[in-house]
C-alpha cells in the first residue's frame, strides 16, 4: 500500500544545514535592508487571477501557476465552453486563483489598495516564495524566493545611489568581495537608437547590443543588420563597442554621441551624478561599473538600470538587478507612482558563496552542548540541567534513552556537536558534570550549582 | 482598464506593523526551538497529490488546493472521463500537484525520503504557511502558518516533558503569564471505553465527552446515548464526569476506574511519570493540568495528547497542540517510526498578545533617525553622516527630497522615528549635525566627525 514519495520537479526539500545557510543570507539581507529604511510586508501566495495574468506577456502567462477551483468546478462551466474541450477557454472557468510569480505586482496592488494608509514615499521590502511553471533546469526552480527591496514615490536619483550602497552593503558583509554593479539607463539605450536613426527598432537594437558579452561584436551586428537596422546606423553606433575606459571617459564619449538626443542627454547626466554620488560616498568592495549594453527588461525600466555580477572567477549568471520603473502603479489605477527596486537572487548567491567556501563555519553547528544519557536517575539531573543550560541560552539536548555510550557518542560526532556533557553515577554523587570538548578531547568538571557559568564560558567561545 | 484590485477571500496582506508583530513571535518560537535542540527543515509549498490525498479524510480531500497542470491540460484527458463532466473523476486528470495542506505529512514523506541522511532521534521545526479551502471567518484563513516542532525515532516520556518545558519558556518569553497545558493520554480514553463496554464505540464516546466544557454533562450524555452507549456504561463513566482536585487525585481516581484495564494502566502510568517530573522541574509560568476529555483528533494520537488554552479571561480557543502518534511514516513505507510533536498556533497567540496588549513597543519602531533633506549641498552631507550611521547598525534614512520642512516632519511623525537629524547650511558650516528626540522635542548637537558615538548613543538607549 505504501508509496514511495517524491517531490514535484523543480522544488526542494532543504535540510538544517541548507536551511541554516539560506536563513544567514537572508537575515544579512534583511538587516541591511532594516538599516536602509525599508520595512517588511507580506502578500499572499495566490492572486485572484486577474491580478496576475496579462503582467508578464504571453510567455509569462503560460508559467503561471493556476490553482483549480473548489467543490463542483465543473458543473458551472457552459456547455459550449465545455464542449469546446480547449484548455485556454477553459482556464478562467475553472481557476480564478493563481500562485504568485513575482513579487513587483503583488506589491504594485499591494500599494493600490492600501494607498491610504501608507506615508510615501514608501520603502518596503519583501522576502517571499514565487512559482513559476519553467522548465526546470540547473539553478532555476519552480519555487524559489525574491529578496526585493523598493521605493514608491520618490522621483530623486538619491534612491539610486542608496540602492548602490546596499548591494556593497549586503555583499560586504557577506564577505564577498568584489562584485561588479553595472549600471545604465534606459534614456541612454533610447538616445542611441534615436541618434542612429533607428528610434522604432530600439528594443531590436538594445537585445541585440545586451548580447555583446556573449557572443562579440561581428555577431551582434549581423543579428542587427537581420533585424532591418541600417548598415549607417550601426556605423554610427560603432563608439557603444569600444566603449573602455573609467566611468567618467564613457560619459565624456556618450556626451559626443547623444548629443543630438535631449533623452539621452538626460540619461548621460543622471547616470554622471549617480556615479559621482557614490563615488563621493565611497564604497566598501563592490566597484560601480557603467554598462551601455545593459538592457534587462527593457519594456519595464524608465530610468537607471542595475545588474551584479559574481567576483571575477566565479561562472555565475547576474546575482542581483533592479531598475527604476515609472509607473508602478498604473495597471491598477493608481497614475504617476514612480517606484525604483532591486532584487538579490537568493539561489544564486547561494552558489557563489558555497564556491569560494564564504558560509561562516559556525552555521554548521545547530546544537552547543549534548547531555548524554546515563539511567533514569542521572537522566533527571541531566534534565534540570540542560533546562537551566537552555534558560542560559544555549542550544542544548539530553539524548533521549539511555543508549550505549558508543551509540551516543556517535550521534554527537554526527550532529557535530562541539560539547558533551557526561553526568553519571559518580558525578552526581559528587555534585557535578564533566564537560568534554568533542575536538581537543579535553575534559573539564563543574558544580552542578554553576551550570549558569558554564553556559557563558561557551557562549563567550563562540 | 484599470482593474480595481482586491485578494482572495481568506487571504491577508500583512502591513510592516504587522510583520513586525508576527516576526516576533515567530522569532520568540524559533529560539526556544533551537535552544530545545530543534533542527529547520522547510518543505514545498506544493507537493505531487498523491502525497496529500487520502491523508485528512473526506473533507480534508476536499479542502486542499489542487494545482491545474500547466500547458494543453484538456488534451490529455480521455473522452470517457471527459464527457462524464464529473468533477471528481476529472480533478486527477487535469491536477498533479496540490498545495500543503499542514506540515506533519510533508515532514513525514521528508523524513521517508531522506531517512539515509538523518541521524536519529531526529528534532525537527517547520514555520511554514499551509493552505485549506476552508470557508474563512474570524480567526480562520485560507493561508496560514504552522510552527510546529516533532520528534521521531524517540521513544521514551523525555520527549513529552520537554515539550510541556518548550510551550512553557515560549509562552512565558513572550509574557503571555498564566497559560494551562492539558495533557491527556489516548491509552487512559481506550481505557475508559474498554472498562465501560464501549470499546467498539471509542471514537463516538470520545467526540461526545470532549463536548463537556462547551455543552455540560447532561447533553453529553444524550449525545452518548444517541450513539449507542448504553446507560449502563454511562453510569460506570460517571466519575469521569466529576474529575476534580489536582492532577495527584485524577489520578488515583483513574487508577480506581481503570484498574481492569491494561491499556488504560499504562497511560495513567505515562501521564503520571510526565506530571511528576515536570513537577520537580518547575515551570516558569504555565500550569499543567490533566483532563480527561482532551481527545483532539482522537484517530491520530496514540500516546500523549495536548492542548493549550490561554490565560483565564480571554475568549480564544486553545493556542497551541499536540501529541505522541506512534505511526507516522508507515502511509510511506517506514514502519515503526514513532513520533512526538507539538504545533503553536500563530494568529491566535498575535490576536491574545494583541488583548492583552503584550507586544512590546519597540515592535512599532521601524527607523531609528531620520535625516531631514535641507538640499544638495546638505544632501551630500547629510548622506555621507546616514551611511555612517548605517554601518554602525542603526536603521537610518534621509528624507528623499527638499521638500518643505512641514510636510518632512509630518512624514517623521507619521512613521513614528523617535530621532530626527538636521543638518542644514548652518549646521554643514560648524561642521556638526542636529539630533531632535520627536517625543521630548530636545536637541542636541554632535560633531560630524563623531557620528559613531551618537549611534552608540542612540543604541544603548533602547
Amino acid at each position: 500500500m505504501a508509496q514511495k514519495p517524491s517531490i514535484p520537479k523543480g522544488t526542494r526539500d532543504f535540510s538544517p544545514a541548507e536551511v541554516a545557510k539560506r536563513n544567514y543570507i537572508i537575515q544579512t539581507i534583511k538587516k541591511h535592508f532594516e538599516t536602509f529604511g525599508f520595512m517588511p510586508i507580506e502578500t499572499p501566495s495566490f492572486e485572484n487571477s486577474e491580478t496576475l495574468m496579462g503582467k508578464y506577456g504571453d510567455e509569462g502567462d503560460r508559467l503561471i501557476f493556476k490553482i483549480l477551483n473548489s467543490g463542483d468546478f465543473i458543473s458551472k462551466v457552459d456547455d459550449v465552453t465545455y464542449s469546446s474541450k480547449n484548455s485556454a477557454s477553459l482556464t478562467p472557468k475553472i481557476s480564478e486563483k493563481a500562485l504568485r510569480y513575482d513579487l513587483t505586482v503583488p506589491f504594485a496592488r499591494y500599494v493600490v489598495m492600501h494607498q491610504n494608509e501608507i506615508d510615501f514615499p514608501f520603502k518596503r521590502y519583501q522576502i517571499q516564495p514565487v512559482w513559476r511553471a519553467d522548465r526546470p533546469q540547473k539553478g532555476r526552480f519552480r519555487e524559489f524566493y525574491q529578496c526585493d527591496a523598493d521605493v514608491v514615490g520618490a522621483n530623486g536619483l538619491l534612491q539610486e545611489v542608496e540602492f548602490v550602497q546596499l548591494y556593497d552593503a549586503v555583499f560586504t558583509d557577506l564577505g564577498l568581495k568584489g562584485t561588479t554593479i553595472k549600471i545604465n539607463n534606459r534614456k541612454i539605450l533610447s538616445g542611441i537608437a534615436e541618434v542612429i536613426g533607428a528610434k522604432h527598432l530600439l528594443v531590436d537594437f538594445t537585445v541585440a547590443l545586451d548580447k555583446l558579452d556573449k557572443i562579440g561584436e561581428e555577431k551582434v551586428k549581423t543579428e542587427m543588420l537581420e533585424k532591418g537596422i541600417s548598415e549607417a546606423a550601426i556605423t554610427k553606433a560603432q563608439p557603444l563597442f569600444e566603449m573602455t575606459g573609467t566611468a567618467a571617459e564613457q560619459l565624456e564619449k556618450l556626451k559626443s554621441i547623444l548629443a543630438e538626443s535631449e533623452a539621452g542627454m538626460h540619461g548621460v547626466a543622471e547616470l554622471e551624478e549617480i556615479i559621482t554620488t557614490v563615488d563621493v560616498l565611497g564604497l566598501q568592495s563592490a566597484k560601480l561599473q557603467l554598462d551601455v549594453t545593459l538592457a534587462r527588461g527593457l519594456n519595464y525600466y524608465t530610468g537607471a538600470i542595475f545588474e551584479v555580477a559574481a567576483p571575477e572567477g566565479v561562472q555565475m549568471g547576474s546575482i542581483g538587478g533592479g531598475g527604476r520603473y515609472d509607473d508602478l502603479t498604473g495597471i491598477f489605477g493608481l497614475k504617476d507612482v514612480s517606484g525604483v527596486g532591486i532584487s538579490f537572487g537568493l539561489d544564486r548567491i547561494y552558489l557563489v558563496l558555497e564556491e569560494l567556501n564564504l558560509f561562516p563555519d559556525s552555521l554548521d553547528i545547530a546544537l552547543d552542548v549534548l547531555c548524554l544519557n546515563f539511567g533514569k536517575q542521572e537522566g533527571l539531573a541531566s534534565l534540570k540541567l540542560v533546562s537551566a543550560l537552555r534558560k542560559a541560552g544555549l542550544r542544548a539536548d539530553l539524548y533521549p534513552t539511555d543508549a550505549k555510550m558508543n551509540k551516543q557518542f556517535k550521534y554527537a560526532d554526527k550532529r557535530g556537536v562541539p560539547y558533551t556533557i557526561l553526568l553519571g553515577e559518580q558525578e552526581l554523587t559528587n555534585g557535578n558534570f564533566v564537560v568534554k570538548n568533542m575536538k581537543t578531547g579535553n575534559q573539564q568538571a563543574y558544580s552542578l550549582d554553576d551550570a549558569a557559568s558554564f553556559a557563558e564560558s561557551i557562549k563567550s567561545a563562540f
